[in-house]
């Protein structure tokens, strides 16, 4: 199993790097690229369009500001494509979302929240759990993880409260 | 292969309509329900932590203003889960995107535009061609005509222009 | 006299301290609680759905970004949930502010600011306060020295305003 | 009981309707006034100031714009005011919300959603039920009722999609 | 001429100086008060209430979050009262701004920019120079060296941007 | 005593027409334009240049969009600017508020709500009631009339709330 | 002299009418087309990588939603791609606005008001004009006509005010 | 070729030096200026109708806040004019950019991102480019430099991510 993980620019990494580690936590096999819808548009269309022939069965676009670039990978491809709104120095990243999420009839893409980079990998990784089983494991044992440290956070709070 | 198309009320129906004709037209059984996170939490809860042992493999979650059902669902459920914000009277859609798009790390919602019926339905249809492969052929035809339709419109133009 | 205080992760302790300290300062005997509405939904039901029959008589329930925390215990209880929509790292608490004040008829949460971890211990004081007379004394007590402190203000206000 | 239903404006009494009707539905009785905190400034302050003595338990207030009413109000009480936020003319009701919620430390105001007249209501019974045993009844069947009618919205539907 | 300065909170004060000082630098006898519209409304009434008999000919009155000092001010005077909105810590400003602008038919309040300390200060001696011939010198004298030192910015640049 | 009421477009005219309206009704005489900052910005300007000499003591600015027409005079005279911002066919007239309102330091505009035409002509009327005395009594009359016809609307809602 | 104006669906054509209406109308020969960055995206691409060997010195590009278009166009030119942000019907044009006009460093587009239509045709007929001397003098005859036009509504103003 | 560029105050240098730069890696003349629409309104205007005559034949303008800076310059010139919108301490830039953007039909502004100082730049060197050839190639240069740095950036995360 196989997803691609594509930012529109190096600085996107610090971000994004959450979301291939969480992949990889998964068993999953990272494809990752630096590809920009505006500065290298032939590039981005033409990974897109190979991916599925490459392999690829999930794409995860991060991209800020005028965040084009998941909307333009899934115009290349009819695999689905997760988008990742960065937020970037100006707007708190209301501009990236709504260029990421605002997608006209035709051309879906999976939006998770401004900077939810964790959330872009985990949500790939459903998609995949549909084809690869071994997943549905992986990901309930998290679930279950995750509700495990709250009720963790919980029982701390309960000594700090009760004294 | 089978999807669920849940709402919040029966005020949404009139949009997600067309995400079950979509759903439909693709060949995809549906499992339409109205279910409200907030009126009817637990029916909402066991729908979706049954809904993988029920054959479905994705969920659409429909809703308005504080649209806190896709995420009711995907609390549930490692499916993945799609969400369509509707606009609701005020706040022109603003607030069920954010309610439904802002999702906390461990749980994702895939969230496509704003009364964005049509793409909920596509987003559903990739997800399942991960496993089915005979919707990749369906898809390609759909992207196709959707862009077989944009020329003819060009050709239109040309003429409307020409004169 | 009992209020809860659930918070969505722990994250939002040195916010929410602040609530508990000022129900305390009326001596309000305070429950408190690590909950997710969508990391341990089911905890979180059962805490909403058994809070009055054990002794809770208002809940206050803090959480950020698409905040459902309080909606989700509301739809499980007829007791009065206070909303304490917290900041968070993007959207400058508008998400949470909207996730929780938009709810859908039927199901109310009492909103406060956001971060407005105070108001929210004092909105429950009130509330107590049509139950048990005695913090009727204590919150006009509060109310005068708040104002006190204003007045205060105002006279060092003159003093270094007249040199 | 007794709540006190107040608008700024004759203008707001189609939404703030619904507040009044919901009330009286519960057995509450409603005290209704038209008071604007910026054109009767003395008379919001001096019914707020009285409330108490006259019975009443607790307050909603309805505005639109820089909706300063419930503010108002609750600068003169320390019963629990509800604010309702009205939608006006311009800015979607953002205004009216922000006005409302967005109170400074040391009094706060309940708000419901922009236009939510139903929740304003029942967020009022809720609070009333503390004190009124009675009420917690007639809100529990309230709830029932609400998922009783998503339940049947959910059969009908069945039919509709099943054909 | 004497020009009131009210501020909701002392935590205005670094803000509010520049407006102080402003006044002072025109020569206009400044009465600097901190009154809540929410913690001290009585006072805050009053002040507005006997503002003219005091000799005080314009108000300006700044405040955070729900400002409301502005329009509680407006509603007890007929002098022009001056908004100033405050900056806070979460919304950036725009609660306050709504709050302080958006008054309803009958009630103005002057609003200049979040922030806009100085600009409050010469809007008044801007009103206040209607009935004080000599401060339409110095207005006209202030505007003049505005611009010097916008040219003299000007120069300065000619010569860094010629090197 | 004289106004000047300034409009970009005749478009506007049918809001600015009540800020005409009020004015007379207070014995205002109103000198009425259609000036463009952006389509005839010397004769805007050059105005604002002569208000002063031709007996001009206030001016009211009516623009849309990116409103630039207050700033614009405000940049030429000492006079007082009242900036209405007018709610164009998007945005909803947040873009005519923030271009109106966010002046920076040195130029204010006195800013009032989002179409509040009656409001504009109020403060210029509350501002020229400096130096005019007999104002004074008007507009202490015209407050008097506001609250009696909020009175007036009480009364009336008595009588259907109690049937 | 030769533009090109791309509309991303023929449902943008009556806004963009008035663009090619304003092109014609100074003599600019007009390429029109309708392309679509997401639903085909090669044609797209292809035509603005041949826009400038085909004799177009200006692309216009209107679009709406998560609009990028013009952003995707630029993305293969050097000519200046000029962006119409169009009004969909959710969000009130800020999703189009905000995808058109933030784009990332490297790639420009000269964004114009939210259904700008005609401001879009001025803006490429005053590009155009640097190098084609005739179109000087059209510019400086409509800005002269526009002037004309405020100054006609003024005097029309001014007999109705007079009356 | 000759190129304004214009910021309404020296504050403004620090974004606006990277498009005075950038100006001038293309071989472009710059005519810096200070000058501000509010503070310095006629040298402003005098500035943009005289600078045609003056050889400039782009004129780039920079400001914060109320941003008029472009529309005023523009409103003098039939020159293309650039509005860079600076993002100020409140708002995030979104005055700013509205202010810019949204101007009324007859006069635009080619707007770019917030503080997309190099945008502006490069908006006017395309736009320069129409008359003279020689800067075709340089902006295809650097359109090239920029994919390929992308590409590099691309090639350095193979490496660390396969590791």
């Amino acid at each position: 199993m196989k997803a691609a993980v594509v930012m529109g620019s190096m600085s996107d990494f610090p971000v994004v790097e959450d979301t291939i580690k969480t992949l990889k936590s998964f068993g999953v096999t990272v494809v990752a690229r630096v590809l920009s819808a505006h500065r290298t548009p032939r590039e981005a269309h033409e990974f897109a369009a190979g991916a599925e022939q490459n392999g690829i069965e999930v794409i995860i676009a991060a991209a800020g500001k005028a965040a084009h670039l998941a909307g333009a990978l899934a115009s290349c491809t009819t695999l689905p494509v997760i988008g990742l709104p960065i937020k970037s120095s100006t707007m708190d990243g209301l501009d990236s979302l709504l260029s990421t999420v605002q997608m006209p009839a035709g051309i879906p893409v999976a939006t998770v929240a401004i900077n939810g980079a964790e959330n872009a990998a985990l949500l790939a990784v459903q998609i995949l759990s549909l084809k690869y089983a071994e997943l549905k494991d992986k990901l309930a044992r998290h679930k279950k993880a995750m509700a495990g440290k709250v009720l963790e956070s919980n029982q701390k709070l309960q000594k700090e409260i009760n004294i």
